[in-house]
């Protein structure tokens, strides 16, 4: 039996666009005589659709759509993933489902078992845990469908009390087919792979994994659709960050090829590639083309302006420097030779008369009081304030270049620097991206590299640095990382080898600044613990704080 | 037997708190001859705290504290909301609990079986359901203690396949317990009458229902707890957005008392109270004191200002005006006789030079085009940022007072009156916020009339009037509910008498605008659908859009 794996980028909403680019894909699958064509999950609707899917408007486009694809299923089988009506009153209205078509119209309807509700998964938000088990039959094959989580009951912790394969098996499936929406984050590749094959080996059987690709805001899925044999051996990949199709015989004559994650051999190179993605399918998603930044001379901007060029060409972003009386020289010559390596046009703007009138406005209020960050904030608010104007004048997309060490503990200005549209490098930890400028400069230096050498500042007073404030990054990112990423409490921290008053001190600081995260734009998801959408945290929460 | 229901306002993850004030209440209840003290949902912790379940540490926290209180219940029983372990490896780590305290020890735990997984709730998240059934005993009484949405599977559309209750009756209890965190909406507590109500009913049985009492950030707790006969009158009701405390005799002798909420006649009236709670407990979970915000001229920010010198007292309340060139004089007059009448000292900051300053700044840009939303919003940003600055200076937390007609349409600016650690009535449409004018001058004039007939106008261009890019406000809100609340889709609301192109034009604005709601403050939510925690989209979503 030939079966078409189909790895496409969707749209959430975009039913039109949806449900083409299946027909075209179920078209091609035709043309090379596949049996069976496979799409990933929810892929009508695209993932996650979220509160769509409560009204029931939404809820009949996903089955429209499915009704137009069936049509096209003559001579060829297919399954396409879509919301389905749960027909039984009680529990949840909605299934997260496995369309299988045939014959020009629905076959069969299988349902998820296991519905992710953890981190930026809300599921069981909206569906119904399947209970009913039974397996589909293409050209006399009987095989296992499955959708996404329902593989991932893992041995050693397991999160469900059921394993849906393990009701499935008794149909004797010749292979398992599992239809994903898997979103990336640096280790994800592995560990999914690691998954599948524990599957693979405990019911001794090929899997087909057809997973999704693209961007949906924050949420990046990396694609890496595969063939893996009983044995656990990867026969086929698909490509990674990009939309990929293949037709392959199953079971299969054993035809190892070489990975396509291979190209990616650091955790560096998968973010980077999965960043550019994200800022290229934000713009195409929300219908813009051009961006603007600040460039401020520092590493973050200099790093998001070498990102946002990849994704959307040099001649759709628009840098602007926007220099304070606090400014460093070397800071707007930084800026001008990384414009200059770049081939961006950038803009000047200073900000001091504005500064100024500003603090004139005040003076009668705060007279006698000291500088402090109240002023160092209205620098940042002016900068803001004028990259937004400028987004508003000409349609350009302001892209927000705050890291995730200074979202961490605040270090920041709300209606500042932490405006944006979208947070390129939100998720990624201050020591990752001077990891990222130096795999951007691998080949030729793009990022000047005095901007990557000169120690971390705001600028927002004379001599600042962001140690006066902070511990050495690379103290601060461990902290951090076993804090956020690893959940570790402050006692644990602290017999790891920090310091007891540091812990305390950059925990308060997280758990404090909770109130400015939950105004910052979207951030692109790398990290299994990213802020926004996966770490939901109470504001007025009084928690080691 | 007498039962002691206690009311409290919890704060999450203020164990020191939080233990203390149930301590207290246990040794209240002691001196009151009570046999058993009955504490909310949660109540060691806090409703809701989100992931900080995750962190082994808050959940050791937890039980820490229920060990301290245990020692406490001597001559006593109590019945404390907590996490509490799984000890069983599959399924989530955790239960949501009710320990039944008894003997200075842990005489039982007992877990919820339904798990609220929709709108402002993420239970599934963090717990297994429960699926062992036993009743406690007190004094030789069988008792069915169950944890608030136990009893709340719907016989119309169940959410649920199983009742708890069913279990539990085989036990034959003599009355239910039902310990609760159930949140505010305008109307929730009838509502949540009429669900106690038909549990009371099918079951022959009588209720004890103690809920939480207090704000958490967004979330509003009404209180109400109540004693209900097996017949559905309620016999006893603690008061509403109050700590309360009641001792009651179980079966009781019939007493029916004057309701609490009867009080409240309006859903304004309860908008009313639920606001003033909601910032007043913000300020103080926070450890805030002061409040600014800006005054317009126009409806919005007066009432947000009155709201707030209710909740944080007038000496603690500094608004500013920062009129324009495109100010009126009426904004500026009906402003200074809104401050005089509320008691509060107004400052102004004209912005006139700033702006200026901001336009000769963007001119080598902006040179030919015409005036348009950037220059306006330029205004909005300036006055954020001054407001801003007071905050920074002085402590101050900004009241943002943005309504939901505009949150809805994207009719405000981002990081310009968008801004605020609070949005006061960011759940309240426009043509409430009229409503709650009039009631806030139901004795005498506060808000002066002026501000409530004047047409609606942002005043950021000469003439401007809201009507100018909006319909007017009665029409507009009618279809954002039937959008928001109701779930209607476009047929539906045009089917309902609206014109096809204004509903399609409305939906897309709000269906466009969930990038600007993604960075909004936290909303005091008071509707049964509030933007924020309990409404998710995608925004990328090209869905009516």
């Amino acid at each position: 039996m030939k079966i078409a794996l189909s790895q496409l980028n969707y749209h959430i909403g975009n039913f039109e666009e949806n449900t083409s680019k299946i027909i075209e894909s179920i078209r091609r699958a035709k043309k090379e005589k596949a049996d069976l064509v496979v799409f990933s999950e929810l892929a009508v609707c695209g993932y996650p659709p979220l509160d769509f899917l409560e009204f029931g408007d939404f809820v009949k486009k996903c089955k429209t759509s499915i009704d137009t694809i069936a049509k096209e299923c003559n001579d060829i089988s297919a399954i396409v993933g879509a919301p389905s009506v749960n027909p039984v009153l009680k529990g949840k209205n909605l299934f997260n489902s496995a369309y299988f078509l045939q014959d020009g119209k629905i076959k069969d309807v299988i349902h998820k078992t296991l519905l992710p509700t953890y981190d930026v998964f809300d599921e069981y938000r909206y569906f119904e845990p399947n209970k009913k088990f039974a397996c589909i039959e293409v050209n006399g094959e009987t095989i296992a469908l499955t959708i996404c989580e329902d593989l991932w009951n893992e041995e050693d912790d397991p999160l469900y009390t059921f394993c849906p394969m393990d009701e499935l098996i008794k149909s004797s499936p010749k292979f398992i087919i599992n239809i994903a929406a898997s979103p990336f984050d640096y280790v994800h590749s592995e560990f999914r792979k690691a998954i599948l094959k524990r599957n693979v080996l405990k019911y001794e059987l090929p899997i087909i994994y057809v997973n999704h690709v693209g961007a949906q805001t924050e949420m990046l899925f990396d694609g890496g659709s595969l063939i893996m044999n009983e044995k656990g051996e990867v026969l086929n990949e698909l490509k990674y960050f990009e939309e990929d199709f293949l037709v392959i015989e199953v079971p299969s004559t054993k035809y190892q090829v070489p990975s396509k994650e291979k190209k990616y051999k650091s955790k560096i190179e998968k973010i980077h590639s999965a960043l550019v993605m994200g800022v290229r399918d934000y713009f195409r998603k929300m219908n813009f083309r051009q961006a603007t930044l600040g460039l401020s001379g520092g590493i973050d901007s200099a790093v998001v302006l070498v990102l946002a060029v990849e994704a959307l060409g040099k001649e759709n972003v628009f840098p602007v420097m926007m220099p304070s009386q606090f400014s460093s020289d070397h800071s707007v010559n930084d800026s001008v030779k990384l414009a200059e390596n770049t081939g961006v046009t950038c803009h000047t703007i200073p900000i001091e008369n504005i500064y100024d009138e500003y603090i004139s406005a005040t003076k009668p209020f705060f007279k006698g009081l000291p500088f402090n960050v109240a002023e160092e904030n209205i620098q940042a608010r002016i900068r803001g304030t004028l990259l937004m104007a400028l987004s508003n004048k000409f349609g350009y997309i302001l892209l927000n270049t705050s890291n995730k060490s200074e979202l961490a503990v605040g270090y920041g200005t709300l209606y500042g620097d932490m405006c944006g549209g979208l947070s390129v490098i939100g998720d990624v930890y201050k020591t990752d991206v001077f990891e990222l400028a130096r795999y951007i400069n691998r080949n030729k230096e793009i990022i000047p590299s005095t901007i990557i050498t000169k120690p971390p500042s705001a600028e927002l007073r004379p001599e600042q640095l962001d140690t006066d404030s902070l511990p050495p990054y690379d103290i601060l990112d461990k902290i951090l990382f076993q804090y956020i990423e690893q959940h570790s409490g402050p006692q644990e921290i602290i017999a790891a080898g920090y310091d007891e008053q540091l812990v305390r001190r950059i925990l308060k600081m997280v758990n404090t600044n909770e109130y400015k995260r939950f105004q910052a734009p979207p951030i692109l998801r790398v990290s299994p613990k990213a802020f926004g959408l996966g770490r939901r945290m109470p504001i007025v929460g009084k928690y080691l704080s």
